[in-house]
């Protein structure tokens, strides 16, 4: 599991640097700006181990998050100017914690022994809800709404989560190739700025 | 218990609808559509259950919830240009889901041991809190907020449902007339234009 | 504990009334202007107790808080002509209410055998939430935004507590001491204008 951990703190880093990134365009104050960057990483997972009933929730128990969310917020403030040149490997950074945090979602839903299309529920809601509540509280429109494929990438991953689970393919590769379905989905569809037709009423 | 279980999936089938209606005027894709109708039915009994420790919440372990509210959102979607024709319909949906999902909450919370008022309290979250997160995510202005009674007709119900408690009245029945209450409360209130005073300040 | 009990209840009171007068300048009914109170007063303990795990959450158990509330919003609203004279009081109220919470989130962390970062953490979310969930609802800016020192004060006072306890210094004194200090330190900032600076980036 030594990879997925260092994964896992890879997207809790962009999810942190995404936090700054946007409070600091708000003109909030350091603390302000460490806040919104907490809530944009563990949101996601908070929202899942609370409905779940896993609590405390993982953040409180483990406190390599903490550290590494203080670490990222800190250098991220001090290199604000140069951010910019980042903001590619961001979207990076970004993409691959969204894609890790659906499939750890969908493992800890099977662990709970749910339904495979409660822990896709699950998933997504672990890797968005973080995204959502830092644009709720930045007066952002949240992160679902725009154009940009965004939650539609999660549930896809979800679904050919569960589609490699039906064959003999080894478990990590699962993983492994589900997670990859978000990531690379997402980035092509940015990429070639393809989104699913809005359903607006005639 | 049947038909107090018909009567939660109507309820569940008009929150659903209710989310779809509001997410495509937002233009949102079909998975955002499927996201506010999931959180508009499931939210309230999230709450509650959370608040209580009832954990994995009901809708994870309950299929039938998931199936009815895709199966719903489908529907809406694709006949949405003949939706406007239900939309009354609607209104009678979303008012017995309101009702429902009020004595439902109560009743929680006296299976949990707690005072009725704050069962009152839980059920009137149970029943309002799907809404006002809807139009949180939606950026509209919240349920509770407009003029129409919408939280006051479930803390109505509420009381009716505790007064008759004290009386030999058999327990479907007390479950019947206070859901009733809010029911019938809440559409005369709107049929007459009939809302509580706002309390502004002189 | 009967002193800490009691600055609790003024702590719950300050809340309560503070939901009052911004549900009131919204021109909520009566059952809306409620609900912002228990809201505001009950929020930030609420998220402590559901991320601890410790359900049902402390306002269900204990009835006192469910009193307290209900009398102060009726009282609110009978005296709302006056209330602008208690203006000033209320902000020490609700000062005090800041720190109190803070440290009884911090010794419920401490319960639960957190870190003291994470007990920090929590104490500042129990201080905050029910300020922030007031102001969401009520479309407006939330309090950790405002130029006013609001988290800022919790995060102090939370170091400081932890400071005092390396030490020999009774616990109950490491309580007023810490609680003092948030009281404190927001007091001096709104005083005399102090804020952190804003991380705008160049």
């Amino acid at each position: 599991m030594n990879m997925f951990y260092i994964l896992d703190i890879l997207g809790t880093i962009s999810f942190a640097i995404s936090g700054v990134l946007i409070a600091m365009n708000k003109r909030m104050d350091i603390f302000g700006v460490l806040i919104i960057a907490f809530v944009t990483s563990v949101g996601g997972g908070t929202l899942r181990d609370v409905l779940i009933g896993n609590t405390p929730v993982a953040w409180m128990k483990d406190m390599t998050f903490a550290y590494v969310i203080i670490s990222s917020t800190v250098l991220a403030i001090i290199f604000k100017n140069k951010i910019d040149y980042l903001r590619k490997s961001l979207f990076l950074f970004d993409t691959i914690g969204i894609g890790l945090y659906t499939v750890v979602g969908i493992e800890k839903g099977l662990n709970a022994e749910l339904h495979p299309l409660i822990c896709i529920a699950l998933g997504t809601m672990s890797a968005c809800f973080g995204g959502v509540i830092r644009d709720i509280l930045c007066n952002e429109i949240p992160v679902i709404f725009r154009k940009e494929i965004y939650a539609t990438a999660c549930i896809l991953g979800g679904f050919v989560y569960f589609l490699l689970k039906f064959t003999a393919i080894d478990s990590d590769l699962v993983f492994i190739i589900s997670g990859s379905v978000v990531i690379i989905s997402r980035s092509l569809a940015v990429k070639f700025k393809i989104s699913l037709p809005s359903l607006y009423r005639d």
